[in-house]
């Protein structure tokens, strides 16, 4: 029997390496907030919270005042049963997605060292590895597609494209990477940007110019459900929801009401019990999968490698925050050119 | 790295105590299968088919024909990696979903095995046991009362009532029971003997004599999707699906189409992969959760015990083959009364 003693957080801030532009939202750097989960045997599970105000509400300085709380309901609880701390970290779901996300973490890497078997093998051990996009946030059409050449020469397969402030400029910027580098595939996330009628246009240009486009991510605002739909209705790119796609409750919703072909899902959104779920809803409906994330750094991206090795449930791995922020120490993972391998 | 080396079958067969009489079959004893998955190190996984030919148009013998390919199948496949040995065995969701549910089984204990960690343990640790009802098959009235007593004394609170070959007599003989037993708790099981209408005919005159029937398992058909909703919609006892509820696609559908308050799952019908997605499912749209099993003896209805206190998803638990059969062996769990507690 090994029983939580304690969890402790604290507050680190991480930088980009460059300023990042998404649809009305400009950053150089992020807070993160590491999450260390003491048994009485003196294991220590870590994970890690990227709050988002943006999609989750959050703010971190109000996210630290949950560390007594949290420790208070997990303490002398076994972290054998880890279920049932998931169920207790459940009634975070809204209030604190993120802190859901790496205290339940926290609790499963320390189950991990307890039966000395790395995380992405108690999840199912599925993949060796995963190979991540690289994401260009918005910015000049000159810049995209130098900063596009440069994650190619380094052997990113995918990109990743912010999208959504301008719908012309968007337009002309996808088209220049896609004349510059013709063997390319694209992520293109629009961030909620787009009414449902600027992304159908834009989705038509794609179409029309051989855009290799495999995913159209978050075109319209999360909370119109009907404008996703219509999107996908009217478009002949597979249609992505993430802002919309946060908790099981929501992507039951939205396989119930047919809006998406495919679910971004990021543990800061659902942490490790919804995101379970919405795997397998996912694969119940034939919904395909990628996965993303905020500002993680080493042990944050660390929880999701695990869990997207361990489930092998994504086709698109979006887990760039490692090559995006300007210091970052892999726990638990290393990396070898894009891809990221999970170490027990 | 452990490989697994080869997979065995062994057709064995268990006898019931009394005949077990339910809508339109009587038996007094059943085959299962005895399944050894072998590592090169030596560990052996061990798991049971319960084939169902009733349920799922299984027969014994034939299965006994998938040993070989299944065998080669995993064989020099990393036990580790259950996950994608699950994906290949979910091939037979259709055409041995028994067979599916044992093999998967086996792969997790032996998976248990060499990490030393028990499989309840690895799928979340949720309860330290589970009570199982107990099950009066299909008999004249006399013997239903009499038989309800003796379980009553023995201990168990919840009793499984089959019903669905005669209305009338089915309603005498749960009032009967209900009279002698005042404070006992049913499950009533039709196994798909009603039309829509006698079913919901059945409810009424349960509701209005006060009889605690918890759950109304199965009152129609299992492709009258708009039956079981029907009943649903008419009756004020909870609808839960059995033969209705064999996949994950079934769940989902029966979510959609809002036919049902419960599903019981039965790792027979779904596999150990197909039985965590429908707990992920039935979670995310609040649809309540019963386990139920076929004639498994000691080894399959471990599989089910680790299943239910791993994932703790089940608010009903009917696991009682080892109290209906001559003898049984427990195998990594034990009996406390009506208990059934998981062991390592």
């Amino acid at each position: 029997m090994a029983l939580i003693k304690r969890v402790t957080f604290k507050l680190n801030e991480v930088f980009y390496q460059k300023p990042f532009h998404i649809t009305n939202s400009v950053r150089s750097s992020s807070k993160v907030i590491a999450i260390a989960l003491e048994l009485d045997n003196g294991i220590i599970g870590r994970g890690e919270a990227s709050p988002s105000f943006r999609v989750n509400g959050e703010i971190e300085t109000v996210l630290m005042g949950f560390e007594t709380p949290i420790s208070e309901m997990l303490r002398n609880r076994e972290v054998q049963r880890y279920r049932p701390l998931f169920d207790t970290l459940d009634k975070f779901s809204r209030s604190a997605p993120s802190l859901k996300a790496g205290v339940q973490y926290a609790i499963l890497d320390a189950f991990s060292t307890l039966i000395s078997t790395p995380v992405y093998e108690i999840l199912g051990g599925a993949k060796e590895y995963v190979e991540t996009d690289f994401t260009i946030s918005i910015d000049s059409l000159e810049n995209t597609v130098q900063d596009a050449k440069k994650a190619s020469e380094k052997g990113f397969k995918i990109l990743k494209l912010k999208v959504g402030e301008d719908l012309p400029s968007d337009i002309a910027r996808v088209l220049a990477v896609q004349e510059a580098l013709p063997s390319m595939h694209f992520v293109v996330d629009a961030n909620m940007g787009y009414t449902p009628k600027q992304a159908v246009t834009f989705a038509e240009a794609m179409v029309s110019n051989g855009v290799k486009m495999d995913l159209f991510e978050q075109p319209v605002w999360s909370d119109d459900f009907d404008g996703l739909r219509f999107v996908r209705q009217h478009s002949g790119i597979p249609i992505c929801a993430d802002e919309s796609a946060k908790t099981r409750f929501d992507a039951l919703r939205l396989i119930r009401e047919e809006c998406v072909d495919y679910i971004n899902i990021k543990l800061m959104k659902s942490g490790i019990s919804d995101a379970l779920a919405i795997v397998e809803l996912a694969r119940s409906a034939h919904v395909g999968l990628m996965i993303g994330c905020m500002s993680e750094s080493g042990v944050g991206i660390a929880q999701s490698v695990h869990f997207a090795c361990g489930t092998g449930a994504f086709t698109h791995h979006d887990l760039d925050s490692p090559f995006l922020l300007k210091e970052t120490t892999p726990y638990k993972y290393r990396t070898e050119g894009c891809r990221l391998l999970p170490i027990g």
